[in-house]
């Protein structure tokens, strides 16, 4: 199981406007997750909607994804990872 | 207004366990939040009950946190920035 998520991880490396995942993990709420930067709106609306059918295909059907602009400005101050 | 923002993230570099933040906005939905990285669920904890009582003091009482553990593995893979 763990290499199959190493595959996916390498595969999601690839994919149109992907810069960076952070992994999340709540085992006591049974949820995994995780926080994604792209380069654009679209292209992550695009990965929501290609990754939303692949975790239907392995039985996930409850997934949760929300799109959120960023305040650089702000984010350089506190040292936000960017890029 | 935007120097007082900056005011604020100036401080929270300040706060104990703090690596990171990106503030994020959803002009849409007319929230605003942020992704933060601290080095312990304990330090995430604190800042959390801090903060919740700081926005509170701006009027501001809904306030949704959630606390993720990190695959560090997996982040590593997708260049997730842990720092």
């Amino acid at each position: 199981m763990a290499e199959s998520f190493a595959d996916l991880a390498r595969s999601i490396n690839e994919e149109e406007g992907f810069i960076w995942k952070i992994w999340t993990e709540n085992p006591e709420a049974q949820e995994a997750g995780g926080i994604y930067m792209f380069e654009t709106k679209e292209t992550a609306q695009k990965y929501i909607d290609m990754h939303s059918k692949r975790l239907a295909g392995f039985g996930i059907n409850e997934v949760n994804a929300k799109i959120f602009a960023i305040n650089s400005k702000l984010t350089e101050i506190t040292k936000g990872p960017l890029k």
